[in-house]
């Protein structure tokens, strides 16, 4: 029976490459395994695939049905992974994130560290087993590498994510900065997405004390375009948080150039994002100097606050 | 600020020796850390840093009042760990068994991998930093294997354990069949002990689905001399349920010649014993053939029967 490989819910660009990328490696090791998705790919996503030349990984809902074990890439959150994560056993998870909601029933494999992008220790990986990296693959690893660090603005942003990228980029013969700023813009072009599709392109939840805060983030090179079509994306959340009961929504407007975020907040806990980031909301919305990061610089802080 | 390195209460051989031995190679790459314990030691360990000549951990009961940061090897559930564990930011783990009452604010180092010994991964990370291992450093590995495997006799006993302890046992200069047996013997000794000891010389609280359940593990060579001492056992554990709450009382009393358990459980949810591993209780006891491993042959089981 395959093991499934697969990244988180409302997948992104190191999500989907790195369960390609994983299962490059498993299989070159000898294991059966395949590559799906959670989710719909992004335009930044289908920019790199296409690229490179790659399929997507096939869409899947639940993996019960036809695996009994699978391998975590990109997260480890239950909230955030398949909805029936409990039923198969979890044997590997590489991650860069935070652990929580997380369990298992016997020992794993659990390779998690706090670089800025789940490629990068894939990379470690190839090194550690002794197999050669294709083209391909280097082209999917700096894609995703360029993505969580936006071109290495992040503060989520190591060293060792910059030398693995230009070490990744020689490998599959792009241009860093050209390929990488082509790559984000194609995944700012929002006049196709209706507003539901805006605020679940990139959107997590989480549990934060007795709190359910979801927290979507789009990237843009317009700010004001975003904001243009504030009251549909406020709309888009309130049905969301109906739906769901989410005691929080924030969307996080990213601009990839200058490097700020707005963010718009709402839900019963609202405050919340006023304590953690000390601004004033004015009509649900805030300017989050220096903000890239929603791993790095706005989880922890909303986590404090709800703790 | 130094940050303290520490394994599990209750330590074991590969508990103490991991904290060493992580210890020697943070510092040889340049942090300020220092290795610590929860616990005092038992007769197995203390033959070990006697026979290499290493001091034990300091002695702490926690860990708040001096550091902001700490490291985990051998565990990760909270219950097992320092009482102010929350109190602290974990920034690395290294461990062998299921993830399990873990939680991080942000992104951490984690390395969990399905060996039978915490230092059968610590071998691997000085290989990956590229650290030479000393003599001491080799031995104090060697008896951490040696003991979590029970000589290679236990099932989670893997063969990368057992290239890394031969590895090892070159490098520290022992045979590792009279050395292991005498060192596993030097943990037999019960003469000196009193009941409440050996309950809880090598004991872990586990929560399994509502349960509260506490497993202690004595390894001897002569089971009836322990059994002779059964009463006092008994009211020893019926103590400790009492005074927190635990729902299950489970000791093995593991022969480390025939590679059998002798389980005595008490406690409102003894039945669970006789359905996860199919036995009938006689005054509490019953005999567990082939089991030694408390992570993979007591603890999975039990955990279905509770889940």
């Amino acid at each position: 029976m395959k093991t499934l490989i697969f990244g988180h819910k409302s997948p992104d660009t190191d999500t989907i490459c790195s369960a390609l990328v994983y299962a490059d490696l498993k299989t070159k090791l000898g294991y059966e395994v395949e590559p799906v998705r959670l989710g719909e790919l992004n335009g930044e996503t289908e920019y790199a695939l296409e690229y490179f030349k790659q399929e997507a990984p096939r869409l899947v809902e639940t993996v019960a049905d036809e695996t009994e074990q699978v391998i975590l890439v990109d997260h480890n959150e239950r909230q955030q992974s398949a909805d029936d994560i409990d039923k198969v056993e979890v044997k590997e998870v590489i991650d860069h994130h935070r652990i929580a909601n997380f369990e298992t029933d016997g020992p794993l494999y659990y390779r998690a560290e706090p670089v800025g992008c789940t490629a990068t220790i894939l990379n470690k990986l190839y090194k550690e087993q002794n197999v050669e990296v294709s083209e391909e693959m280097a082209g999917l690893m700096v894609s995703s590498i360029i993505s969580d660090s936006l071109l290495f603005k992040s503060p989520t942003c190591t060293e060792e994510d910059e030398k693995a990228a230009e070490e990744l980029a020689a490998k599959a013969r792009i241009d860093l900065n050209e390929y990488g700023l082509d790559m984000l813009k194609a995944g700012t072009d929002i006049s196709d997405k209706s507003a539901e599709e805006l605020i679940s392109i990139d959107a997590k939840a989480f549990e934060m004390g007795e709190a359910n805060v979801r927290i979507a983030q789009v990237n843009t090179v317009d700010t004001a375009e975003v904001l243009e079509r504030k009251s549909d994306l406020e709309e888009a959340m309130q049905k969301e948080i109906n739906g769901n009961g989410y005691n929080l929504f924030v969307l996080l407007i990213t601009d990839i150039l200058d490097s700020d975020s707005t963010a718009i907040a709402i839900g019963e806990n609202q405050a919340a994002v006023e304590q953690a980031f000390n601004v004033k909301l004015e009509n649900n919305e805030a300017v989050l100097k220096d903000v890239v990061s929603r791993k790095k610089q706005v989880v922890p802080p909303l986590n404090k606050v709800f703790g």
